[in-house]
Order: C-alpha cells, then sequence, then structure tokens
C-alpha cells in the first residue's frame, strides 16, 4: 500500500477485508516528510489495521534509528523493514536499536548484488527479481551465499550480476525493465513497461540475451 | 493532477469535464524513469485532455531541454513549465531550446528567494505562499522585484525571507508547515498539516510570530 | 593559494613578498572541515598576510553565512567572496548578511552560463573563460548582461553558451579542458591539459570548432 | 603522498630513497578528473617508482572497474585499492573484474563499522583508528569479525560503534577529530587538530568519555 496516509489506510483496510496475510507500506506520494511526519504516517496505517506491516526505506522514506524505535514501540504489528537504499552504516545503527523485533529485508534493486554484504549485517532475505526468468542460477546463488561458497558467488557476480547491473544502470527505472525483457527472453509473456519506464533498447535486449544464454539450462 | 499514468489521466478527464481551466502535472508516483518514460507519460495525460497542462519539474521527474522540446512538439496543449528545482544552467538550456513556446513559472519552495535570479534568465511568474499571511510584504517584494529597486528586495531578504527560509529549512517538508503556521499566526483557521508533515515546533512558530510582526501591518 | 593552512600562509608570504596585488584563497586539500574548522584556516591565511583575501567557496569549502560573517568582523583584509557553488538560496542568504563588506565575484564554470541569474542577485562580476578564445563573443554578452539587452543574451546563449556547457558537460574536468581546445582551435599555443583532466576527443573538438567557427570574426 | 602529478612524483621518489616499504597514493589536489585523467594520474606515480602503490578510492577520486583493470594491467607496482567511498555495488564490480590482482582494504571512516559488510564481499582487511585509544575492544571487535561472532559484533557495535559515529557524524572532519579526543581522553598526548578541522565540543568529549569508560579495561 503507498499514496498518502488516507488512501494508504483504504487500502490497508481492503487489504485486510480480502484476506491478505500482511502489508508492504510503500513512502508517501512525493512529498518530504520530517522524521515526526513519517512517523505519524506509518503509525496511522499501523493502527488502522490488523495485518502486520513492513515499511519499506526508500525514496522520500528514509528512517532513521530512533525513527523506527520509536514506532516499533508503538505498532505492536509494525513487523519488518525492507531497506532500498543500501547505507551500512544507517542499517548497523538500526539493527544494533531494533535487533530482533523486527524481521529485515533486503530489498535493493538487484538484491543479489546485495546479499553477501547484508547476510553479515543481519539481513539474510532478499526477493529474488532475476529468479522470475533465471530460477537455476538464482537458486544457484543463494544457496552459494548461505552455505559461504565464495567461489561460486564471485563466479556468478562476474558472469551475470555485474554485467547485469551494468545495463540496469543505463537508464532510470531499468531495474524493473530489465526483469520484464528478461522474462520475454527466457519466452514467457511479460508485457512491456508502462511510462515512466521505458523498455531496454533493441541492442541492450541482445545484450542481455547473450548474458542469459552464457549461462546455460536453468532447470 | 499527480500518481501513475492511469490516474493521471482519469484525474484530468475528471478535471475537464468539470470545467477547469487547465493542468498542473505533478510528477508520478515514486518510480524514477528515463527521459523517454518521463516523455510517453507526460504525453500520454496531455493527449488524454483538451486542457492546457503545465509540468512540473520536480523530484523524480526532472526533465532534459531535449525531451521537453520533444514534448512541446508532440502535445500543442502542453504549455507550460514550473520548474521546482532551481538549476540554472538547466533552465538557460531550456530557455535557450524553447523560447517562447512554454510559459515558465517559478515554482521553488520559497518562490521569493529565486525571484530575482529567475526574472534574469527569463522566468519572471511566480505564486506567493508567503501571500498567505503577509500579502502587503509579498506584493512590495513582487513590485520590487519588477521595478529593479534593489535595496528593497534586499531589505525584504535581509528582514523577512532569508530567516524565514532558516527557519523552512530545518526539517523536510516544512515548506508547507510554515505556511500553514503563518496563516494560523496572522489569526485565520489553517489547521495542522498531514503526515508526513509536521508542524512548526512551538519555539519556531514563535520565531515565526515575531518576524511576521516586525513586518509591520499588511494592507 | 590553496592546500593545507600552513602551505597556503608560506604562499601568501611569498605572493605578498613578491610583490601581488591579492590573493584568491583555494580549499584546503581533501580534508572536509567543519565551519568553524574553515573559519580558522582562512582566517590563519588571512592573518599572515596584509594582502586581501577573496575566499573560493567551492567543493569542501562551503561557508554558511555566518562563518562569512564571522570572517569578515575577524579578518579587515577579507575582501571578496567568488562563488563556484551556485546554490542562489544560500548566495542570497550571504548577500542579505554581508551586504557591501565583500566583493562578490561568480566563480562557476563557464560563468556566462549563471551571470544573468548572478547580476541580478547582486553579482555582476565574472571571469570569462571563452574570453580566451572568442573575445569578441565574451564582450558581446558582457555587454548585453549589463545592458539587459536579452535578445542578445539569449541568442548567444543559444547559439554557442548552451550546446558548449553541454559538450563541457560530458567529461568532470573538461571545465579547464575544452578552454584549452578553444585556444587551440584559434590558432594559439595551449599545449594540453595534464592529469587528473583529460583533453577533449577528436571528435568533441571538432563539434567546439564548429561552434566557435560559427560565430564568425572575433574582433 | 597526494597534491597533483608533478608533487605525487616527487614525493614517491623521495620516499623510496628514504626508505618506504610501499605508497598511499591519496587524491589529487581539489580538480576533479575524468577516468581517463585519472588513469594517466595514477599510471604517472607508479610508473616513477618502483615501490608498491596502493590507490585511495575517495572524495574526487573515484574509480570504476574498467580504469582499475586498465591501471593493473599498465602498473605492476599498483598492488592495492582501499576503499572510502562504501559502495557496495561498486565495490562488487571491481572485485569481479580484478579478483586477486589486487589487494583490497576497507579505507572507510570508523572502518569497523564496515568491516562485516565488506569482509563478505572480499574486503577483510581494515585499519582500526579506534585501537589507538581502545586497542582491547578493537582487537575483540576485530577478533568477532573474524570468526562469525555475530553476537560479539552486534554488542561491541550497540554499546561502542553505533554511538562513536552518531558523535563523529555531527561534523565534517570529526573522524579525525574524535580520535585525537580519544586518545586524549585515556591519558596520552594527541594535541589538538588543525584546521580545517575542529576539535570536539567539551560536552561532545564528555560523551565520548562515557562511552570509552563503559568498555571497561583495555589490556
Amino acid at each position: 500500500v503507498g499514496y498518502g496516509t488516507r488512501l494508504a489506510i483504504t487500502f490497508a483496510m481492503d487489504a485486510e477485508r480480502l484476506g491478505a496475510d500482511g502489508l508492504l507500506l510503500m513512502p508517501p506520494y512525493l512529498t518530504e516528510g520530517s522524521q515526526a511526519g513519517l512517523q505519524a504516517h506509518i503509525a496511522a496505517v499501523c493502527n488502522a489495521t490488523r495485518l502486520g506491516v513492513i515499511v519499506y526505506n526508500r525514496a522520500n522514506c528514509r528512517l532513521s534509528a530512533a525513527t523506527l524505535a520509536a514506532l516499533a514501540d508503538q505498532c505492536p504489528n509494525l513487523i519488518g523493514f525492507k531497506d532500498g537504499v543500501g547505507d551500512i552504516e544507517q542499517l548497523t545503527a538500526i539493527r544494533a536499536r531494533l535487533g530482533d523485533r523486527l524481521l529485515y529485508l533486503n530489498g535493493m534493486p538487484t538484491a543479489e548484488t546485495y546479499a553477501p554484504a547484508f547476510r553479515n549485517i543481519g539481513i539474510p532475505v532478499y526477493s529474488s527479481a532475476i529468479f522470475n526468468f533465471v530460477p537455476g542460477t538464482a537458486l544457484a546463488f543463494h544457496r552459494a551465499v548461505n552455505a559461504g561458497d565464495t567461489a561460486t558467488v564471485d563466479r556468478l557476480m562476474r558472469d551475470f550480476l555485474v554485467p547485469y547491473v551494468q545495463i540496469r544502470n543505463r537508464q532510470p527505472g531499468y531495474a524493473v525493465s530489465i526483469v520484464k525483457a528478461g522474462v520475454r527472453i527466457v519466452g514467457r509473456s511479460a508485457g512491456h513497461v508502462r511510462p515512466p519506464l521505458s523498455d531496454l533498447t533493441p541492442s541492450e535486449y541482445d545484450e542481455l540475451a547473450a548474458l542469459i544464454g552464457r549461462l546455460g539450462p536453468q532447470d
């Protein structure tokens, strides 16, 4: 759920009524807010539902350890913190302050790139976007990170993830576009991205297809 | 109108049906977009209405001169560009490329601070937030900028605008909060800000009241 | 003069002994400093010389209005402030606080781009880098800005300055490289830039030559 | 060694003559440079000495994986890469490209904060600034990181490193000032910082003393 406080509350109540298991709270629309204001916004949404809420630290919603600690006291159903910023110092401060009170999720674009670093600061869980089109590689990478198999991690970084991220970084918003392109490349229908995103160019699409091709069979 | 393309189009059509004179197009929700994607988003909204559209250059919607030129060709009803970023070099490039094809608006928070600079690069129009609570000062400033009366401009900057902006800069989102506080100070009802904004603290409120008090009567 | 405090003082004393008319104080080497620390650094240099000192606001030496006001009280020979940052709000705060106590200089890369905006906030003086290779255009632009001849300002922005800045922005450090290239293009010897700068590529050099060619004779 | 290319070469040759074991190459003075220009600068210094050179990735000297790979080919005595930026994605790209060709060093301010994350992306080595005044804690932390003893790592982060960094972040340049303060607190002479740095305020000094006091005996 997202947008302004009132809309986010409406969505949260709808989601609860329709049987959702939990909520991911996205940043408010456009407006920058103070820590006190962000806290009030998040508390209002949490208080409007009995579902567990995971707050997404990202864009105009960056939470300090102090704000998050106050929220954790105030809202028993605030259960998780998903990070899309990647500031190691800030994450360490948050983990030191809140410990096991929250669930931590690596929510970086191409979470794999950050997975080894995040794992060693107590944030081992991530959702894999590349799993949508190279599930075998995604699983192999996940297993390697968990097992501390750095040879495999390094190899998959070098052969796939680093050049993949290099394509992704060419345009703002490509973090989504490149996943859709990957899904199309492996033969499933994904449609096109919607504005303000734009699709990969044909030559970028071909680069990605070559990268995927080199990985070999995925099952 | 704002949010995603589909919602912005719905709002635009509603606004037209209800007799609006024109539209201010705010950035899309959350997502970063490429220049091509932002162009597609803005063109889609413009094409859905016969109203004139002013695009707000701000946050995740920063337009290059080339994108804006393409949009101006593509959308006859794109009539204006409102700037909330304040990058003189970029504005100069846009003015050089688009000349009189668009209307330019100074949409900076506390537009007065940027009014003299913007005026001399061909962007004389701004909407005054402080007019809501110190209309006399706002008008005097506006007249002084237009008349090139730098003594008055300098005096009002020193006595009011610079210390006002200093309070405003203490928290993200205070650009709105401080206006509401000003309106309350002069005895009109303004209510409180909504999250993720937060109200000025009582001592900041008093500082602002003292600043306003020193300006004297406003009519 | 620049580098650390001790070296800057040595240079300042040498310069005075050798008959310099004044000093431009560049930022300290590498280290970020607090406002109090930057103030101590600048005061130490000013106190070591009887020459007038102009401080360059740039990179790791960004001064607040309060710091600058304290320095102006403390150091009678601090005579000027040269800005290389371009933050209109900050410059307005500095001008409002220090008024005519200091001389203000537009020290932006390609100062012409900022000249109209800076002129209208009380900073009319700039040093022209393009004067080194298109002196006629540089003088015509300067005259037009001073005379408020916006038609000429707009034309020279469109025909030369904006596309010039577009080339300049392609690499960090090109603000210097492009001037050396311009000087070579008009047939004077300028040599190559020294690392960490790099010269324009041949095709960028040709682009610049074409821009200069279109301006016509310069005397 | 640091400053411009010529000065850095002079220093490098002096250092070699005087028996240094290796060199740490700091960023050039002030100037932003292109990747090609930074490469030329670093290569020139490496070529002027037989000593091993470690390049410090920091401030105006941020190297891409491609630049670093070219340098590694060109300069056999470029032996190390010290990072002061902390961009996990960039470090992963560099490690993927250069593998064991270089030695990697965690050169972040308060390197301990980044030690767990860096360790898991193949950068286990760091130099500890806090070792200067809390050697027992520094060693205990180092052992805990290496042993994967996350309970101890978390405890020392919570009890010392996170609140320490919170003081350090209050002013630019405090990364050095706080170390000098720590050394004075434990009774050794450290003198004051030089401008543009400034010393901790008395109350910050007391906060730090309290933090250190709570750690207990250090030997």
